[in-house]
Parts: structure tokens; sequence; C-alpha cells
């Protein structure tokens, strides 16, 4: 029997991994490491940072993953992903059963908490489900979203009241009704410039807890314009970003 | 100058404590413990245990805070939980000046996360905004919602789709349109019982993280009954329970 565990590491700041991720991360043999290219290099060396600093000893093996690109997604977002998925679990297959013995530990570093806007978790149920035997767990970890709130000290929820997490991509579709906390993740567009922003504000963060940190708060409707241009600036510069930010509807509590 | 450090420290399971959490627990001088009657001496005695493990040294004080119920909501939820915090903003102001000296640090140890249906970030704020100097910070935690879908390993949201977090009080409204992933958390009633229970999966946990914890998960109408009856025995034996749930519309992913 192999094992699997999906380790959340945190979103950015190396202090944000648990004393249950450190446990995990020592229980690993090998790391499987997605490859994504040159623009997240930034995150490699993070992945490698955390693995030197928790893990006792060096008796581990690291062995990168190739990952495809996805087709571009068109009409069927969905549909896509799925496609994506398939291919990566096959992938992952082979490379687990080459790469891990048996009786042996596989670990996956998952930026953030691994159950939020992740595929780690669906394919491995998918090497599962086409009979491969192994055994997995999830160990949660600080998402981005924890992060964003923390940094700029403000709660994700009004009194009472919910708070929905969402994607740059539903966001064009308006700021939902009957909310008023909405935080959105994977928007690479701003979506936050094309709804109606009276009476909203923003709490935006980028590259949150690492050393390159950037956090903008205010009506929504003053600091779109800043958002944009610093987001422009520092993706320049670094030549990838990630950003959250919480829109507010009737003020801070 | 006074410093405030709102620490979260995860929701259950001592493990899930943060590097972070622990060198904020390590700067504390004077902890303040809200102490909420007996039925919640398990998590009084959660917190003696993580500020002993994770605490080098003794040299910090514990003070425990005298928490004054909280008026019965009536139609007016919003007004009477302002009243209370309201209330609990000036004892902890006389608390935090009487027992914290110049340039000590205080803390406050909070369930989960602290920026998810938690009082003290807008307790604090209240204090400052009444003129009084306290620097303050807050460290994010494993929040009881990510317990929960790690334990169940499943994911918070379906692929590319919003997840909202809501309370039991929201629910009796109904499941929202338009979505397909809701956390439930206040939940006092079980409001699942009350909606159209139809094409829903439900993942529910009590005690997440605890050595008491219980997991169910299932299609709602099928096992709504048993978390039920399991619910009510649970509460019965130890005298509280914490719980919550997912509510997941059209398949685990
Ligand atoms: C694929 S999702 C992964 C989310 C991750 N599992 C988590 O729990 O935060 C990537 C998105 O998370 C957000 N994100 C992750 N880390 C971030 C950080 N350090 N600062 C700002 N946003 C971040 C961004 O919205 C980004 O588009
Ligand atoms: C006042 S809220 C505090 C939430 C906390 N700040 C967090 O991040 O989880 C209390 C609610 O959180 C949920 N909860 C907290 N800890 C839990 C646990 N260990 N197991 C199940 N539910 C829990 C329950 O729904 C409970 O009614």
């Amino acid at each position: 029997m192999r094992k699997i565990l999906i380790i959340g590491i945190g979103a950015g700041n190396p202090d944000y991994v648990t004393v249950q991720a450190i446990k995990a991360l020592n229980q690993v043999d090998v790391f499987f490491i997605p490859d994504k290219g040159v623009d997240k290099t930034a995150l490699q060396r993070l992945r490698k940072d955390i693995c030197e600093r928790f893990i006792d000893g060096s008796d581990y093996r690291m062995v990168p993953v190739p990952i495809p690109t996805r087709a571009a997604a068109g009409q069927d977002y969905r549909g896509s992903v799925d496609q994506w998925h398939a291919q990566l679990a096959d992938d992952y297959e082979s490379l687990i059963m080459e790469e891990l013995g048996d009786g042996e530990c596989g670990g996956f570093l998952v930026w953030g908490d691994p159950t939020l806007y992740d595929s780690t978790l669906r394919i491995i149920e998918q090497i599962r489900a086409e009979g491969c035997a192994l055994e997995y767990d999830i160990i949660p970890g600080v998402s981005s979203v924890q992060a964003l709130a923390a940094r700029h000290r403000v709660a994700l929820n009004r009194i009472g009241q919910p708070v929905l997490i969402t994607t740059g991509r539903k966001l064009t579709e308006g700021f939902p009704d009957n909310l008023d906390s909405v935080v959105v993740m994977l928007d690479g567009d701003q979506a936050f410039k094309r709804i109606e922003a009276d009476d909203l504000d923003i709490y935006w963060g980028a590259y949150l807890g690492t050393e390159d940190e950037i956090l903008v708060a205010g009506k929504l409707s003053e600091v779109m314009g800043d958002i944009e241009r610093i987001r422009r600036q520092a993706r320049e510069e670094k030549g990838w970003i990630m950003d959250t930010y919480l829109l507010r509807k009737g003020g801070k509590t």
C-alpha cells in the first residue's frame, strides 16, 4: 500500500505552516513538485525552503511533475478542466507507481489550503477511482482568504452574515444579491472594475504573507484605479502575480 | 503603548497551531481567557494545553474575562449583538488597562480563525475607537470549515464554482439559488432539516479535530435522521456540541 499526504503549506508566509503539516512533511519519502514553468519559480523556491526548514535530516526525494498546459477554456470551462485533470491523473499515476515503493509515503505541497480551488485532491481521487491502491490524507493550511483578512485586520463576515468565496470569472456576472461580503480569487482580469461599485469597499492583497506583500483598502470607486496600476507594475516587475480581495457592502463590521 | 495579539489556534486539533501562532504565544505577557460557564470547560482546557505545550517557560499570566450573557435576540439579532459587543468592549477595556502594563503584550486565543464568526477583532476595534491606545495584530488559524473539508477529504468548492459560508439562521431562508456548495456554522437548530433536500449531499462534522470527532456524510435525505440522533446523543453525553456541515448540490467534484 502506498500513502499520499496532501499538505497545505499556507499561502505565502512559511510561518503559516502548522505543527500537523510539519509532522506530515517529516513522514514523506517522495515529494511530487508540479513544474509550471519559469513564472512560478518563486513558489518552487518557497516549497524547497519549507522542506529544508521543517524536515529533520534530508531523507527525502523531490520529483518534478511536468504539468501539461490546459486547453483554452472557451465556452466549456468545466469540460476543459475535466479533460486536463484526466491527463494529469494519468501522468501522476505513472509517476507515483514509478517513484513510490510499496509502503512509502508521497507528498504534495499545496499552496494555502488543499480544499480551496486546488486540483490535487481531485487528481488523487481520480487515480484511486481508476483502481490504483492509494491511501491518502489532507492536512489543512492557512488559505489566502485568511491571510487577506488577517493582514487587513478585517473580519470575513459581517455580524451574523454569510461570506461568499468566488472567482473573478463568476464575479463578472455581478455582485451577488443579498450578500455583503464576497472574496474573489483567481481573478486575472480585475473583475472588480466591471461591477456596480457604489457602496462597496475593497480589501485587496497581492503576494500575501510574503516579503512582497501589497495591501490596498478603501472605497472601491476611489481605489480601483490605484489597484489596477499597482497590480500591473508589480506583475511586470516580478513576472507573475497572485492577488485576492474582499468586497464588502455596508461598512467594515 | 500596549499590544494585543489575536491568535487563531485552529479548530480542535492542537496540531493545527501554526509556527506563527507559536511565536505569537511566546510574545504574550497576559492571556485574556473568556469565561463562558461550565459547558465550555473542554475548550478552556484546550486553550491551557496549547499554552503549556507551545510556550517556553511559564512567564505569562492567565486572566479570566467574565462574559455577560447576551440578551435573547428576538427580531433584532444585529442590535442585540451590537449591544453585547459594547458591553464586552467596556469590560475588556477596563481589564486590559488594569492587567497590562505599558509595553506589555496581551493575547486572545481564538478558536479556529479569528476572522470568521468571532467577536474579538470587533471588540478590540471598538476599544480603540473609544480612544484607548492599543496596537494589535491578527494571526490566522485553521478554521472549522477547513477542518471539516480536510477530515471528509472533500473540496469546499466544485471546479470553478463559489462556496458560501453561512449560519443556521440564514439557511432557514432556503438553500441559496445558483450555488452548489454551502457551509453552515452556528446552527443550533439543525436547519438542514427544513430545506429542500433533493439532490443535496451533506458532509457533517462535530468536535472536529478533537478525540471526540464525529463525521457523517451521505445524501441529505438519507442521513438527516442519523445526524439528528447522533447529534442529540453526543450533546447529552458531553453537555455541549460544536458542529458544522457542507451542503453540496450536484455531486462531490
Ligand atoms: C489556484 S488558487 C489556490 C488557492 C489556495 N489553495 C488557497 O488556499 O489560498 C490560486 C488563487 O489563490 C489566491 N492566492 C493564493 N495565494 C495568494 C497570495 N499569497 N496572495 C494573494 N492571493 C493569493 C489568488 O487569488 C490566486 O489566483
Ligand atoms: C463562533 S463560531 C467560531 C468559528 C471559528 N472562528 C472558526 O474559524 O471555526 C462557532 C461555530 O464554529 C463551528 N465550529 C467551531 N469549531 C468546531 C469544531 N471543532 N467542530 C465542528 N464545528 C466547529 C460550529 O459551527 C460553531 O457553531
